[in-house]
């Protein structure tokens, strides 16, 4: 048995190979390195940090940004990237779905994600009566699927109508023409109000990849948006 | 005055002209599209959603997924859109930086991020202890950062060590050559247990773009990266 870690999450597989996949972060086999057969913790080095896991803080320490500062500072979200996704949910007998692109994966055992949806959206509605929704991540070719989905709302017009999907384990819809699909059931006590929006903690209860293509990021997406 | 849509992420600003960019994501103003001046909720439609904000849920419809489900769902997670990031700590006088994937915004008023860090990760009982971090984004030339920060770890090795860094406002290590930085202090109430995770909630407290470039995402390194 060998500790193998995976060189871009550092996550340590035990076994005689590394995994396929790592379970963290996807990365292929090819990334994991052979490290010492000691768990990491026995080892010599600089020492455990001073304090263990429970997230604690007596008091902050800073003051909110002003205006000033929250100018400086906002170019630098900008730089954050991100993936873009049609999230959708059905409660009460309405289905809807919107676009998104803060979608990750927080665990692997349980798979477990967050979703980030503005309290506004008429998704966000649906998914907190229900519990659930669905994720399909958009391939390149997915720019009419951001126009129909990420340019109305809910509120509005019904998205659903004439559009082609079917539906998930969770009831939720699964937009034709995405790359792959999952679906969630939430954690209520892990959900973060966040102000203008929730973060939506999930268990993983279904996915799939139908196609094995690059997804679309929301950089491609704006470097190959036309005007309609 | 008019309703402004950000037509990625649906986002309502209330002004004569669009924003230059989008608070919630980042889109440039030529994403804006006029909108009904009525405000979204008083508009006549599909009706709104059959709850509101308040995230509720009775009880768990679905089991864990079983091993044959969760090989059958795990590919999907491995087309979630990444970036590449190194994320800097500091407490009781100990110095750190790890890489990590998970970084995104969640809500722009007050900028305020998410991370997840793995428990077992040095860097993860700094940020416990000190209750702040740094997060760099990395450029596309940052194979070396990705090489050094992501391939050891703490717990052995004084990656800082022979490093070129400063301190930012948190005391957090902001490591040379990534193209942008920003600090948080998290929000222990809102932090996450995601189990092997720690999904930290930040307040961001400083933030800059130092070169205006293309940040390496996680799909690029994949696909640059070459054996050392």
């Amino acid at each position: 048995m060998q500790n193998w870690r995976c060189t871009v999450c550092g996550y340590i597989h035990v076994g005689d190979a590394p995994p396929d996949f790592c379970p963290e972060c996807g990365a292929p086999a090819e990334f994991f390195e052979k490290v010492s057969e000691a768990p990491e913790e026995a080892l010599p080095g600089p020492g455990r940090p001073v304090a263990a896991a429970p997230v604690t803080r007596p008091e902050r320490k800073f003051a909110p940004l002003g205006p000033e500062e929250k100018r400086l500072a906002e170019p630098s979200m900008f730089k954050i990237s991100y993936g873009l996704y049609i999230v959708g949910s059905q409660a009460g007998g309405r289905l809807n779905a919107q676009c998104a692109n803060t979608v990750v994966q927080i665990t692997s055992d349980p798979l477990r994600v967050a979703i980030g949806i503005n309290k506004q959206n008429f998704t966000h509605g649906l998914i907190s009566a229900s519990g659930v929704f669905s994720v399909g991540v958009l391939g390149q070719d997915g720019h009419d699927l951001v126009h129909h989905f990420g340019y109305q709302s809910g509120h509005q017009v019904d998205k659903m109508q004439g559009m082609e999907y079917r539906l998930g384990r969770t009831g939720s819809p699964l937009v034709a023409g995405c790359l792959a699909y999952f679906e969630g059931e939430i954690i209520p006590e892990k959900c973060i109000d966040a102000g203008t929006h929730t973060l939506f903690v999930a268990d993983v209860v279904s996915g799939e990849v139908l196609r094995d293509e690059e997804p679309m990021t929301y950089a491609y997406y704006r470097a190959t948006r036309t005007r309609r």
